[in-house]
């Protein structure tokens, strides 16, 4: 499968356009659980010589809005990689002495060393989404991080870091019925927090949030992948395959051993 | 399975009395997989209610001669657990920042947080074992540390932490085997370090470290468990079966949700 996530550097990322229940193809969520499989073990291997290789480093970001399924793609997309060769870093609320330094000190703190593969649930993107929504920094100083974010981004690709960003596209519908449930299923209602439907009446102040970030921060290098969530088998299916074709891109080698080991018998 | 891999608090750790190939019960190489897949379930569901449950941490604690198979326990029994739910910390030779500060500084910076699983790969014990064969400190400096180490698991298990130490233990023979198919074996050739045959001349007294680790930080609250490793399944089998008992022991609990949640709809 080849799904088109990507959309060209300079022109708009217009989320409104795109439907978040799109599949394209012929795929099902009995097809698409197999595909997952299989690409789960293929990246099994990818990751380890990855690991082995111990010169370059892959970070996947997750960004969506509430329920889009972050924590799910996780679960499912992650699972069953050797854990030794990633680490998921989880971005909340910044603590006071995160505030204490700019909006990229912790994020940089928390990118994956060589060898590994880091996956960010919520990232710095927070910092021109939330923050911007809610005012938390003056306007011209938001304005200014898309630019910051970018000069981070191209620091992180030229020190060997490969960055896979995406978007999970939910609709306002879709997050509807899945706080609803939350709500509804009793062994789901420990999820539900009421700062949720707070956080979606703001709705369309995110989505503009989130089309200026995509669009201002779609570098050559460091693209966006709007990924349709609603159903969640295919944003599951699309974030394992570009899990596998970015490793695959990456194409890692084991190391080359120590020279001279021919001939040496273990005492 | 009870595979007793505990001993008494206050008796001597006399690990060269415990055979390496030792295998507890009627088990073999397919049964223990079967069973590592069935407990890797359970894990799973119990990791994730631990997290959920956000009180309450584990750690994991491994050591072990050089090829006693940490990389291979963490490959084998922690792939399939949702990588959210836990990390694993590799603890390297310590940098000059770390060196800057005691011992236990850069160990208690990785502890994990609430709600996690965390594994040390190698540990704190280090500086009672490389620490101590290599003299790299004054020996009244590294005898006072087994009291500090128990004093720190005291701490960790009191802001609650529970600590299951694993040494696995395997005979200076299948040492021998392992390193040699290393040389031998082309894709396991970038495994071998030369490093790793000055080391093993040392055997006897990494092993009498061992012995003293063991016997003088095995509390009541921070037991250490001696896993027979030779057999590679029968180590991931004994590693795997602790970990869900500890879990299963732990017994985490989805939080209570938010009060008064009846009746809202989410418009």
């Amino acid at each position: 499968m080849t799904h088109p996530t990507t959309f060209k550097p300079g022109s708009d990322a217009d989320i409104h356009k795109i439907d978040p229940r799109h599949v394209e193809g012929d795929w099902d969520k009995e097809s698409a659980a197999a595909q997952i499989e299989e690409n789960t073990a293929k990246s099994r291997e990818l990751a380890y010589k990855l690991y082995a290789e111990d010169r370059r480093a892959l970070l996947v970001v997750l960004q969506g809005m509430d329920t889009a399924g972050k924590d799910g793609t996780i679960r499912v997309v992650m699972t069953g990689i050797n854990p030794q060769t990633f680490q998921i870093k989880s971005f909340k609320q910044p603590s006071e002495t995160e505030l204490d330094h700019d909006f990229l000190w912790r994020i940089h703190n928390a990118v994956p060393r060589r060898g590994n593969i880091g996956v960010f649930n919520r990232s710095h993107y927070e910092d021109v989404l939330v923050v911007r929504v809610h005012n938390l920094v003056p306007e011209d100083e938001w304005r200014k991080r898309y630019d910051k974010i970018n000069a981070f981004e191209e620091l992180l690709v030229e020190g060997g870091v490969t960055l896979m960003k995406c978007f999970l596209h939910v609709s306002k519908e879709e997050q509807r019925e899945r706080l609803q449930s939350r709500l509804d299923e009793p062994h789901k209602r420990w999820k539900f927090s009421r700062a949720d439907l707070a956080e979606r009446l703001l709705w369309d102040d995110y989505q503009k949030a989130y089309e200026d970030a995509l669009t201002k921060c779609n570098t050559k290098d460091a693209p966006w992948h709007i990924v349709p969530s609603d159903r969640k088998w295919y944003r599951n299916l699309v974030v394992s395959q570009l899990l596998l074709e970015t490793l695959e891109g990456m194409d890692p080698q084991f190391p080359a051993p120590e020279a001279g080991l021919d001939g040496i018998v273990v005492e």
